[in-house]
């Protein structure tokens, strides 16, 4: 693996206070992008972006779609790069939760505050809404990006930068942007900095995510509510009805009883499956701190249901009455939510059909189904032992002093797949939040030591994985 | 059986104007029970009928109970009647459900108007919110009364009056008066008018009633509302498991998979049996009106299913995200409304025990249960033959000309279990409505024909019950 240059290293080293600065002033910015009235200040905060990253010495471009927050759109020159050949797509976002609850904070959200971290061991931190989600991981990148530039060194490769605006809001327009400009956007290898460390000490490389199929099924009964006294026993109520059928969802080993649902799933290598028992993960504080004992699909630990089996959720039942007290109604419709992850190499368009169709091949006296989807995105799954992976660990032993802990997570985060199928290229997710950032919640923060370890190891994994 | 005296029917027909202005001033006071801001109004109710309860001889009582509308309590005295050894108790209600929604009235609500029914060869309606339901019948059993009284004939036998005001508001304090006064109200029989006719031309008695028990069934899980990526496939979504236990409630001939459930379950005689098909009931209109189809029980008719059999609904569902679009959200909780219709001989505790214990017989992989009840009540089955039927069949057959069919209902009617538990009398549920009277909805009505009906029908109820 080729040394990122001294000299990069010590200007991110003797810099500091000035990238605290840096991204103190945009943490100042609210730029919340689910509600409109801070629509002004999110612009102000890609204005911020761009203004920055021109600063560097890339073109930059603000693109925007209607109804939809500005992303910026940055490009390396063949002048700045050593390895015109190579090219890095750096994904991150600029835009942010909503403050709420405000009375929650010791400081105010958007007047950024350095104090010590809450996290043992962690030193002083910069508190406020964004600092860890992503405006804080974000930086991290446009510093190395800084101390390259600063030290008039050469890039290793090329960068695009691809800083969004909308991503708390479900990054709506972004993939119709991705689409529109495959040619400008496509890249060897993509890096995002939206993830945590895998813990205080341990940089994480996330090389597995799952997809997700989300379904609102409805099932419509009598044309209007019925009086369950008069009509109770004589035809099919739909909210009974759903409950049997959906009741039916899985066997008796808690394995989804849909045929051939688990045809396509990748199976854990046992050299996978030894690596996570090596992790250490402790079951019984991740399910005991919510309250859980673990429970699911017979045969495997929990982490691996988590990480690398389907799981099927109903996440919301509605119908009929539902305040206080008593009813006694036939509702003419009930409903749920429902989907589910899937991990590599699931297909979400034959999860779908599969689904709908199992759905359809039960009996409901009669009464008739509305199946409808909101989104679905792929899993994603980039083999450990790729050479972006590999180089990429070998960066971050060489910055942190420790290898990675290379992980998947249960969880999905569409724009990656976006940038798998539709740009078609693989991500290495390297993020350097913790669990207790607070993410999402009053007192976010981002230690210094982790905003530094950050633009150290993104400069070292530009000059690793321009060599690939 | 004794025939009515020819002077009280005679009257009757004589007197129907002054009987309509009588039920018109009734029908003008706007005694909506459910609304605080119409109590002055229920009071003015409760008067009104206990002062024509004492024009008629009575000596009357107005009973409240803290938090309840008053019920008048009236008995004859033993100047009034003939036989004084037996006794009938009249149940009845002065309050209406709410008038809403306004605009669907052809006439004010509370302006009781004369116009052709809807119903063709039912000739001209009382038009008022309660005119059926249930101050018009009420007003039968008062003109019968009347017409004893002003005619000087005495009474066949001892009546006691009883006629709530919160039976549109669930008849909460009643059961309280029925307690505190069970010797005052304690009869030989009960007559209660305030269901429907079997069809336009025939009277109705209505010896069967499904009783309830409804629950409220809520599934408790993680500590909070989780992330179903994060946490998805590791842990028992409440909801999920929520549908997987509510779903085995019915078996594959769809019975109640409860075990020993229809052990008390009243058999069907095959005389009931054929007398109920004689009843030509039109399945397919009544479940084709409602857009359904047959569904439920095997081996059973849809009126065997409606009147003599078990059933069970779930009354509603909820839990997790229920608005538009996505969530991807383990809820913390998720929760049912769940109820029984049960048939005579079957017991609302023993039910409520058993459902209990079903439920709790699931392995719900660490959630916990909270299972409430909300009321319950005793069905009801009077035997087809019993001599109170008997009489009272032979007094309806001579005043309408045509015997009346014996129906059960699937619906549940708690004042009735409560006299038959309380007060250890069967009731005879003899009423003048008919469906398409809209009760509880705009315009409702009440035929002048049916009216005299009711009233004539009392008259030699009372005849034919003295003599039993």
């Amino acid at each position: 693996m080729p040394p990122t240059p001294d000299a990069v290293l010590n200007h991110l080293d003797t810099d500091t206070d000035a990238a605290v600065a840096r991204l103190s002033d945009l943490l100042s910015i609210p730029s919340v992008s689910t509600d409109p009235a801070f629509t002004d200040e999110v612009e102000r905060g890609a204005a911020w972006v761009a203004d920055d990253l021109k600063s560097l010495g890339l073109s930059v471009e603000t693109v925007a779609s209607d109804g939809g927050h500005p992303a910026v759109i940055a490009k390396s020159t063949d002048a700045m790069v050593a390895n015109p050949k190579r090219r890095v797509l750096f994904y991150g976002h600029y835009d942010v939760q909503p403050p709420d609850p405000l009375d929650g904070w010791t400081h105010p959200p958007f007047e950024p505050t350095v104090a010590e971290s809450v996290t043992a061991g962690d030193g002083p931190a910069l508190y406020a809404r964004g600092a860890s989600d992503d405006k804080g991981q974000v930086m991290c990148f446009l510093e190395a990006l800084r101390a390259y530039h600063a030290t008039g060194t050469k890039l290793p490769c090329h960068v695009t930068v691809l800083i969004e605006g909308e991503e708390e809001c479900g990054s709506k327009t972004l993939p119709a942007i991705l689409e529109k400009r495959v040619d400008e956007l496509k890249a060897d290898v993509a890096v995002v900095s939206d993830t945590s460390m895998h813990d205080r000490q341990t940089v994480a490389i996330t090389y597995g995510l799952r997809g997700l199929v989300y379904f609102d099924v409805k099932l419509h009964g009598p044309k209007r509510d019925l009086h369950s006294g008069v009509y109770g026993g004589t035809l099919a109520n739909p909210a009974t009805v759903l409950l049997r059928v959906l009741g039916k969802l899985f066997d008796e080993h808690n394995r989804i009883a849909i045929p051939d649902f688990y045809d396509d799933v990748a199976e854990l290598t046992d050299e996978e499956r030894a690596a996570w028992e090596a992790l250490d993960f402790d079951e019984s504080k991740y399910l005991g701190d919510v309250g859980s004992e673990p429970f699911g699909e017979a045969g495997f630990t929990t982490l691996e249901r988590r990480w690398s089996r389907p799981s099927c959720d109903v996440n919301g039942i509605y119908g009929g009455y539902m305040g206080q007290g008593a009813k006694t109604v036939i509702p003419s419709f009930a409903g749920a939510k429902v989907s589910f992850r899937i991990p590599g190499n699931m297909d979400p368009l034959k999860v779908r059909q599969q689904f709908t169709d199992w759905l359809q091949s039960h009996d409901v006296g009669g009464c008739r189904w509305e199946i409808s989807g909101h989104g679905g995105a792929y899993p994603i799954l980039v083999p450990r032992d790729s050479p972006w992976v590999k180089a990429a660990a070998g960066a971050i032993a060489a910055v942190s002093g420790k290898p990675p802990a290379l992980v998947r997570e249960g969880a999905t985060i569409p724009v990656i797949a976006d940038l798998k199928t539709k740009l078609g290229m693989d991500t290495l997710l390297v993020g350097f939040g913790l669990n207790a950032d607070n993410i999402h919640s009053p007192d976010e923060h981002f230690a210094l030591r982790r905003f530094l370890l950050g633009a150290k190891t993104h400069a070292a994994l530009l000059a690793a994985l321009a060599e690939v």
